[in-house]
């Protein structure tokens, strides 16, 4: 333990259900995740509200990351040691990008940015930049390393291919998370052959590109990443959770700007209501923290914030059925909504459109928003080819986005009026229960 | 939908990492799992703190009932399906008891019991019997339907066959936890071949046996069993947590106790620390509760409070070395405990021998304590032989308790105490640092 | 064991490392396991040639057919057992037809059946009616009992549900041999959520239907099936050795019609040379048979023949080349053909084209050649709809044939052709090598 | 492909079901598998008659022999890399010794090696010495190069290091066939870290040994080794269909000895009759050669001879009981033997006991037969403690030899016995049946 940037005296393991085992030589590494600020992921789950619908998906971001992290080592370890000359500090570059890439994820990310009008990219970045631990640790690399680190993470790093390891298509990321995934929900999608894709990998000048005799595993690896959005990322019961979710925070919001009384004051939210989080109150944060104010506001006055606390901490989430964003049935949901109004329900709340949308690959397209770099295939004869262009099966996904709308409402409500027996009526008649 | 307590018009399923698919159904299963009790175990882990050594094993006791409830259902309704007269009543009895075993569980039961003076056995009871959804979900089958399933739990009910089916040394509860544990570290331990010991079993009169035939299988699970316990369950570092997470109990009970002033009062905790909780309270309380309050006590003016809790919440844990009770080290632990007052280190919080006992398998030792009934192999002749007797691997480790002690103390805190050099090095030497 | 047609006193059961255990409880189908016509099975690999490029792949037939007779047992035992009433006699003969749909396989099938011009179909049809020991368990059921099961594997029974079981898009036979070849081979591939799919399938008047919920389990096996025939039954080395074993068999077909004189006379062969195989020649063939007189080959004094099954035994192989069947490239055969003939390599037995074509799913196109039905789905409302009419991806893979030509030719002849410099020059040239 | 005994232009990898890959870098690894002799272990099964138990374990020796290469290219790659020089002689020395250690296997060994008083272990020494494909690509390496690797195999090697990888209580074969065993058999057993056993192997001198910390793991390979000779190696009925084979042998060399003409003359085996085989003759034999004849002596006209082959080729085994070998039961077996003579029943071939024997574990016995190298743990201190010593499990199975007797006889011939009531009625007293 001489040198605090060096190699540990002795190669420490974690045990893994995904890698088997996670291998860390670096004393950087070792100290990174011993960091409070990484620590704290263990109290964010990898997959927000996702365990009210696969009960095994219980799992962390801190899992994730290090998975991530493994993944990284192993292609600069084992799968690039021959080819290319990796000097160490850009070799820890892209093994500190690769654990720190979610550092800036905060409790139920997807409800919280939308509501909060956060960023989690934006949190990973302030954290690797601000007096953070991780900072400090970092800092023993060279003043300007913690700079690199947070332009890797954010693609503007000059070494593309450094980039493309963490962020691409075809990355370190995605390939942890749809296997991870699979394994803790227990679906028998997000199996692909990573070991072999990790061996057709081949670094080139501002690229990772795949040797095309093992262009079939990453046909693979891109049907199970569509399996998975399908089937679990957005599984309608999960968005239910989340519609409910974010309408607590709604509520919650809005209970704040009109002065309500909270019995325990929520200090924790403050901020968040204001829109004007620091960096040291954020990273205070974590699901356990707001699942704490969930259970007690089940207890406020106020009948809405109560009511969606109690369904979301007791799992009685809202119904949905299909919905078409088109003229006829826009026009059912303003005649619900001014039924749900006269029926004493806010629709604000209890009446809501979650529209879900994914491209499951694609192939280049300059200048547009969300610009995707495609993957390539090595031919035999070295030339490289979009993948879409080899592969029948992604030509036939490539570049289809595809969307999903649901409408969700609270079943028991609608059951329970009553004492306005037409009213519930049409209601029941127009969501066709 | 036409009957309560009948069947669901459509079998529901979860799906299972464990065992691939939960079947449920009976309308009173589908019920008691929405109650808030059962669906608070989604935020208590199955196993307490050992997250912070085995990544994966951030899984709740939620999984692990409905995994319990899914293997006592497979005997049932398979192995047994051709072999016993079971009446509906005595099946969902069964059920219903798996189902529940584990509702009176609290966050981070092991500390909190021993700290509190809790016993999670006696809330399950009280959980069942009392005024709660659960009781009232039960209550449907009949009058004294919850007392009877309070009963299986209790191992007093008069039919020890059911009994048997939840509480054995080869019981469901165990099966389950050994796969599902082993499932979600990612060890290679605590894999057995389950389908066959359920195809083994057989009913008999008062208890559940094994014929002759797959004595294999089960000195396999065993195996298991007693490998889990030692590589997993007690793993050192996992004690070191609990350790740290007892002291966090003790000294905020006693801050309570002398009228210590909390920055946010603890209201979860009053009725703990008074040792007076009753069910209602009881099942507000979990794991993100805890967390919420050891989060914001990082922060009190209690230097002792304050550094356990970030330690814990860090996991910056104690590092320990081993310890046997005897004459001569039980003079160092003393010796020890004077220096760390003269270090101002307070050794009640600081210097915590830890130990740890398991009987991998008993045979039957009627009158004594924790008194537990054998596993009897049913041989081809019908004599029934209790399995160690018929075992050489079993009999080789039956009735053989092993203890492991470890003193556990904070290095970090040791190496601090630079002004202090001389008291530094006694210790040092006599921890062997 | 009162009744021959009856239960077993005892379920038996196989280990199978694919479906855990394959459970046996009625008698008839333990006596037909037992026949000699049945066992044979064991000496016929279920990949042919694959294990020479796949080397785990050397499980046999009777493998695979125990595989669909359990997967058939399951859907009647358990997913259909609450929903159509299925006597005794029409759920045998679904076991029966499902473990014997594949009896009449002979040694390394595909390449005998082109050169004999024999069908594993007739003779499957032949051994159950013919007298053979499983037409004399199956009479036991009754005098018209094995016709039956011959028209359910001819697809001809009048009750299309249970045909449909058995040979369909998406039937037991697929299902168990994409896993089980997956298995062997070690592949990622072949993996889909079986249970689901057994779970969501529903019996309509004459065919099996797929709960429109199902859709994705079933889209993740058509992708399995597209995979497994790519990247597994169609290997391009695979091919080679399949090459080379039909060139052994065309070449000792061709001497055995120009009187050459074995050294060891192939009995076991003359029928097949004379196209005239009777069933009971054609149980005696096994692979075990052709592997040994390929071994005595070796050393026979016809230099091809013993050539081509040295390379076969010894695993020597044939190189390949792309090919497309266009002008430019037949041009490029022809002038091969002729350069092989100058250099003394007999272009009929060394300059192979092979042809593998696959259609991965179809929709249902009446009247033409190899008719199949297509997967229905059941949507909620209880309309059927076409599977690629649901899904886009299917859809992009249906009716699509995707063929690939390969040229072989044996690498080390033409590099020996040292004294022909020119030749072997052009040859390589025109060979790209 | 510059350097005959360099590296690979390019890494070439095996799917393996087992190890996922088997990666080859090194050209002489890569001719040897090539070579005829290596090639004809494709046609010896692993596990011999197993596969009439567990119909999956259809594997080959060719498969297993590629999996101790692997293992042992992964412990001197990966585990040893940074701890030892290993020059490349001795590294190559390793990987051919692992690989080819298993060459010298015939068909069905345990039989042809008891029938004809064969070693399959001087065979080995033969090949790699010999006038042979393999013994030509080793000497490239240098003219003693196949004498070290023969020397490696026989544990004559000076480096006693070298020889504890391949041989020993825990080498880098019985790690492959455990794992490889279980995997085809479908059985649950056979499960360990090997991962975590390789990391904590250290070098010492002469030894490889076990850092403390991953006994269990170790502890968990014994136990694993127990359960499959208990389970799978000794199963009764594969001991059943062994009996059967050797009696075929028998007989067949005592019909050739007695002048007795053979339909078809047994050339394959004349030199085994004589027990003169030498090595051309003996890489000549596999499976499929001796099921050949096996099937064609079906038709023998020698009784004992097409009836033992009968049951072998259709799976009619012989039935067993249990036997001890004491007095009481020494004279019941003397008693049915003159049964059997009287019943016309040859007790030579018909009643057969055999008997099964294995140490799970042994420490260090010197002097003794089979004398067996310990397991070593390398304590923290540095110290060397024998595994059983230190590990409560081991200790209770170490050094304890159990057996197992049983008692074949084909039951369906007694049964047959009508016209002898009496001796068949004695009979079946005496059999218990």
């Amino acid at each position: 333990m001489t040198n605090a940037n060096g190699k540990l005296t002795e190669e420490k393991v974690f045990k893994d259900p995904v890698h088997r085992y996670i291998h860390v030589r670096d004393r950087l590494i070792w100290d990174l995740i011993a960091t409070r600020e990484f620590q704290r992921l263990r109290r964010i789950r990898q997959l927000g509200t996702t365990y009210l619908v696969f009960h095994g998906a219980e799992h962390s971001r801190f899992n994730h990351s290090l998975g991530v992290y493994e993944i990284v080592r192993r292609i600069i370890d084992d799968s690039f040691k021959d080819r290319e000359h990796w000097d160490n500090e850009e070799r820890l570059l892209c093994l500190c990008a690769a654990l720190l890439h979610d550092l800036g994820h905060g409790p139920f990310s997807h409800s919280f940015e939308k509501v909060f009008h956060l960023d989690h990219e934006d949190f990973t970045q302030a954290i690797i930049l601000g007096d953070t631990e991780v900072n400090s640790v970092l800092k023993r690399m060279g003043a300007t390393f913690p700079k690199k680190v947070a332009e890797v993470i954010a693609k503007t790093y000059k070494n593309k291919l450094v980039v493309s390891l963490i962020s691409s298509q075809i990355d370190a990321d995605r390939m942890d998370y749809l296997q991870r995934d699979a394994y803790y929900t227990g679906v028998s999608y997000g199996h692909f052959d990573m070991e072999r894709i990790l061996r057709v990998m081949r670094p080139q000048e501002d690229q990772v590109v795949i040797k095309s005799s093992g262009m079939h595993a990453v046909e693979d690896y891109i049907m199970s990443r569509y399996q998975m959005y399908w089937q679990v990322y957005f599984h309608p019961v999960t968005r239910s959770s989340e519609v409910i979710l974010s309408k607590i925070l709604h509520r919650a919001k809005k209970l704040h700007q009109e002065y309500y009384s909270f019995k325990i004051h929520p200090i924790h939210f403050y901020s968040l209501f204001e829109e004007e989080v620091n960096v040291e109150e954020y990273v205070k944060l974590d699901e356990s923290i707001v699942l704490y104010y969930f259970q007690v506001w089940q207890e406020e006055d106020d009948p809405i914030l109560s009511d969606l606390c109690r369904r979301f901490i007791n799992r009685n989430l809202f119904q949905y059925v299909e919905f078409s964003p088109n003229n006829e049935q826009m026009m059912k949901l303003m005649e619900l909504t001014q039924l749900f109004k006269k029926a004493g329900i806010d629709p604000e709340y209890y009446l809501v459109v979650d529209s879900s949308s994914d491209l499951p690959y694609d192939f280049y397209r300059p200048g547009e928003e969300e610009e995707r770099l495609p993957i390539h295939l090595q031919m035999p004869s070295g030339e490289l080819r979009e993948l879409s262009r080899q592969s029948d099966i992604v030509d036939a996904i490539s570049g289809k986005r595809r969307t999903d709308h649901k409408l969700y409402f609270p079943q028991d409500f609608i059951e329970d009026l009553s004492t306005k027996r037409n009213i519930k009526k049409k209601i029941q008649e127009l969501l066709e229960l």
